[in-house]
C-alpha cells in the first residue's frame, strides 16, 4: 500500500462498472480518464458490479463472470494504479448484500417505481411488469454501494443524478431511525465533458448498439470504425462547405484531440469547404491509434498474466471487505440490531 | 453435538419465528409442540427471523432485537433441545442476504405482487403502495431460508402453503439456469391440528390483538384469561343447554386436554344442560396451569442465565453459517459466478 493510500483524510470516491462487456471509448471519455486523475487526490474504490449486472442478466451469468476480468483489464490498461485505487468484486462483498436487505425496509415500492432511471431502463429493456425484483431494487443496492464505502463523491453522468438523490434519501431515513449520522450523504461528481456519440451518430456509444470502439480494439478495427464514421451527409465533395455540429468525426476530435488550436483550425477549414472527410478521418485515426495503441499493448500484456490481475482483485476486494464490513457493523450497532 | 445430529441422512426441517414478541399458546399448539417431537427424528433448524421481522418493523428495531432473546427463551422453555435442534439468528447469516440478492433476479415483481400471503398481509397491515420494498421481497427471502439450509420439509399453517410453492418456483428456475439440481425442492408439513382461537373467540390468537396467553404468562394472568374467555353467549344459567361449537373454552379443552374421554363427557354434559361455565373454565384452568407452570419456571431459570442462552445461539448460528455458506458457494459455482 502506498503512503498516499494510508492518508485517512482523502475524500472517498465510489465508482465502477457493470461487468457486461469490455469497456469502450465512451467509458474512457466519460469516466476512466477522470478516474486515472482522481486516484492521485482521492481514496478511490472501483467496483466490478457483477451482482448488479445479474439483475438483468440472470439468464447469462457466464457473460457477467467473464467480463469481471475484461473490465479489470481495461482498468489496469488505461492507467488505474492498484497502489492508488482499490479494484474490488461486488458479489464477493457480503456486507453489500446484508446492507441491501436492511435498506430495502426503508424504501417503499412506490418510491422505487418512481425512480426516473429505473423507469427509463424498464422502458429501454422492455421489462414492463415482468421486471425482475432484483432490477426494481437495484437503486437500493446502489445506495448501499455508495454508503458502504463511506463515499461522499460519486462520479456519474447527469442522467444518474437521481440515483444519488435516492441514496441520500435512504441515508437520511436510516440516520433518523438511528438518531445520529451513522451514514454520510454523497454528492454527484458530474464530469464537464459531453457524452461521446456512437460512431453511427447515435447519441450514446454502446456495445449492444454495435456503434462502439472497444478499448481493446485492434488497429484494423479502429481504422474501419473511423472509415465508417458518420459525418455530414450533405458534404458530398471535398470542396463543399461542411457542417461540424453533429458530425461524429469532429465530436471525437473535440474529445480526443490534444492540440485544441489545430482542431479549431480543421473545423474552420471544413466549414468553409475544401477539406475532405477522408483527410479529417485520417487525422482522427492517427489520434485514436496513438491513444489506443499503448492501452491495447498493456492490456494484452496483462491478459498474459492473469495471476497478477487476480492478485490485484484479491487485494482490492480484501480492502473493500474491511471497509464495507465495518459500515455494516456500524449500522447494525446504530439501529440496535441483535449481536452475539 | 449429539450422535443423532451427526446422522447425515435425517431429513432437514426449517422452521422459526419472526422476533416481534414472545410466543403464546397459539404457537405452542400450532408449531412448538410439533417441533419438540420432530427434533427426535429430523435435523431441525429454528430460525430467529429478526431480519424478516424488520421488513415491517424498521421503525422499531429495538423491539425486534429484544425479542430474539424472548423467543429463544420460549424455545428452550418448551423443550427445544439445543443438542437436537439448531437455534440460529437470521440476521447473523450473511449467506442468506447474499442468496436473496441472487434469487431476486429470478422472480418478477408481478409474481411477488400475486403472492396470496403477501397480498393478504399488505391488506392486513394497511400498506398499499407504501409497502416497504423489503416486505414485497420477503417471500424470496423465505425461499432462501428454506433452500439455504437444504430443508425439504417446512412446517407451516395451511395459509402459508403458497410460500413453499413460490420457493419451489425459484428453485426450479435456478436449477434450470444451472443445468442441474443444485437446490432441492421442499414440501409443506401441514400440522393436523386446527388453529387455536383467541381468548375472545376471534379466529386467531395474536399478541397484537390482545387475545393471547403468553407462554410466560403468570398464574394470575392465566387465571384471568380463562375467566374472561368467550363461551356460549346464550348459555346464561348453568341449567341451560349450551353450545360447544365456537365456544373457546371447549376449543382449548380439545387442544390441551389429554384425557379425550373426559373432554367428550364434559361436552355432552354442557350440551344437555346442568354444567356451568365456571366449572368448565376451572377444568381448563387446571390444565393450562399444569402445562404452563413448568414452562414458566424453566423460562424464568433460563432468563437468569443469559450466558447459557447466548452460547446456544452462538453454537446454532455457527452451524447455520456453515450450512448456508456452503449452499451459497454451491449456487455460485453452479451458476458460474466469479471466484477469486
Amino acid at each position: 500500500m502506498s503512503a498516499e493510500n494510508s492518508q485517512e483524510n482523502r475524500p472517498v470516491i465510489l465508482t465502477g462498472d457493470r461487468t457486461t462487456g469490455p469497456l469502450h471509448l465512451g467509458h474512457y471519455v466519460g469516466s476512466l480518464k477522470n478516474r486515472v486523475a482522481l486516484q492521485e487526490t482521492h481514496e478511490q474504490f472501483l467496483l466490478l458490479a457483477d451482482a448488479q449486472a445479474l439483475t438483468d442478466n440472470a439468464h447469462d451469468p457466464e457473460k457477467v463472470r467473464r467480463n469481471v476480468m475484461e473490465v479489470a483489464l481495461d482498468y489496469l490498461a488505461v492507467g488505474i494504479d492498484p497502489q492508488k485505487s482499490f479494484i474490488c468484486v461486488q458479489s464477493l462483498l457480503p456486507a453489500l448484500a446484508e446492507l441491501t436487505m436492511l435498506y430495502l425496509n426503508f424504501v417503499t415500492v412506490a418510491r422505487l417505481e418512481r425512480n426516473p432511471t429505473v423507469k427509463d431502463e424498464i422502458r429501454l429493456r422492455g421489462f414492463e411488469r415482468d421486471i425482475p425484483a432484483g432490477f426494481l431494487c437495484y437503486p437500493v443496492a446502489q445506495a448501499v454501494d455508495i454508503t458502504a464505502f463511506r463515499a461522499t463523491l460519486v462520479p456519474v453522468g447527469e442522467d444518474q443524478a437521481p440515483m444519488i438523490e435516492q441514496s441520500n434519501e435512504v441515508v437520511r431515513r436510516i440516520n433518523r431511525q438511528a438518531g445520529r449520522d451513522v451514514l454520510p450523504e454523497a454528492r454527484a461528481l458530474i464530469p464537464n465533458v459531453g457524452r461521446l456519440p456512437g460512431v453511427d451518430g447515435k447519441a450514446k456509444m454502446s456495445k449492444s448498439q454495435g456503434n462502439a470502439i472497444a478499448l481493446s480494439a485492434s488497429a484494423d478495427e479502429i481504422s474501419q470504425a473511423v472509415r465508417m464514421m458518420y459525418t455530414d451527409p450533405n458534404h458530398l465533395r471535398a470542396s463543399d462547405p461542411g457542417t461540424v455540429e453533429g458530425n461524429v468525426v469532429f465530436s471525437y476530435l473535440d474529445a480526443f484531440g490534444t492540440d485544441r488550436a489545430a482542431v479549431e483550425e480543421l473545423k474552420a477549414h471544413y466549414r468553409r469547404g475544401g477539406l475532405g472527410d477522408m483527410k479529417v478521418k485520417r487525422r482522427l485515426e492517427d489520434i485514436l491509434q496513438a491513444l489506443l495503441g499503448p492501452i491495447r499493448e498493456r492490456r494484452a500484456a496483462l491478459a498474459q498474466d492473469p495471476g497478477y490481475v487476480l492478485s490485484v482483485l484479491r487485494d482490492g476486494t480484501r480492502k473493500a471487505r474491511e471497509r464495507t464490513q465495518q459500515t455494516f457493523e456500524d449500522v447494525r450497532e446504530a439501529l440496535g440490531l441483535f449481536r452475539l
